[in-house]
């Protein structure tokens, strides 16, 4: 194989992001060395490097931001005794949409799978419980985890938590096809999902 | 929507990315700001930067090279008397898988394709012709372009050209499926290819 030793090593770092092959790890290696003026591969670099410097966890619902607390978080034109706890930062953008949902947020940054040995300890369960603790104004938890069995799951385990703390616990209702991925959604069914939520 | 400048940006431009969508772009971005490890994010980074700094066309056979001439120009045991005429590098490395050929190559660049309006003087068939008059020891010329229309008039035009210089020209045979894509084609199907050349 005569290829070079640094696309190789390109190729091989690539590769191992997420939904990328061998294949389109290699159409794109070649595409940036051979193809790509060198400012663009700069532009490429550094949009890279600064989203990756300036964007932290916020320290209160751990959505990804460049600001702590997060614009929602600091938002006082916001509900503040709704929580919508969600699984990704992608989820909350998703969710975020929904202009009629004006409370607030948290992140749980993954969701219970005993078959991927993903307990409690490994999603922010913890911090959420400790943010209820110490906000004595939490009226409502709207749980938005995806529909499908871990989705459901993480919901289910979260719920019989919240609720011993005497909080009400609601789930998005109908509008989610079962089995359905919360990022992919439409904002109208997000909207319907919000609208008719059940208690748990 | 209530996504960090520096996220929005990095999606912008990875986007652009070939056989990347906006959702691929998205989905890369979390990960590399959410999932990833500073310590992968500088791998990925620097393995970019220096591929890009490193990799050059070799300026005999236009190869991508981290050496001029590359190691395939410059490799005294192979035959100098044949080159094979190739697209891209990604299709030099595949026929290069082949060892049984042990020629020279030549780098086009691209195939003529008037309906993307590229033309003889957007590849590299000037500096092909000019290595075959500076070089009187040429005596056959494999042309391997894509078995698909625009593969196929490329090398007819080609073989025109370097035929009226006196140089015999081949062009790969059976065993390439008809619309077929070089890069993707098996050693074997590729090796019958070089081995079932015909005249053209």
């Amino acid at each position: 194989m005569n290829r070079p030793k640094t696309i190789e090593k390109m190729i091989e770092v690539i590769k191992k992001l997420p939904g990328i092959g061998p294949k389109m790890a290699e159409r794109l290696s070649y595409y940036i060395v051979s193809k790509m003026l060198q400012d663009d591969v700069n532009k490429l670099l550094n949009s890279i490097k600064e989203a990756k410097l300036a964007v932290k966890n916020c320290t209160v619902c751990y959505n990804l931001t460049e600001y702590n607390p997060c614009v929602i978080c600091s938002d006082s034109t916001r509900i503040r005794n709704v929580i919508c706890v969600v699984e990704s930062p992608q989820d909350l953008i998703a969710v975020s949409k929904v202009k009629e949902y004006k409370g607030l947020y948290f992140v749980l940054g993954g969701v219970l799978s005993p078959l991927d040995a993903i307990g409690p300890s490994d999603i922010r369960i913890d911090n959420f419980v400790k943010r209820l603790k110490n906000d004595n104004n939490i009226s409502e938890v709207i749980i938005a985890t995806d529909a499908d069995s871990k989705g459901e799951m993480t919901a289910i385990y979260l719920a019989n938590i919240v609720k011993k703390m005497g909080i009400k616990v609601t789930r998005l209702g109908c509008g989610l096809p079962v089995g359905g991925d919360i990022e992919y959604a439409d904002e109208r069914t997000i909207y319907n999902a919000i609208t008719a939520r059940k208690e748990m």
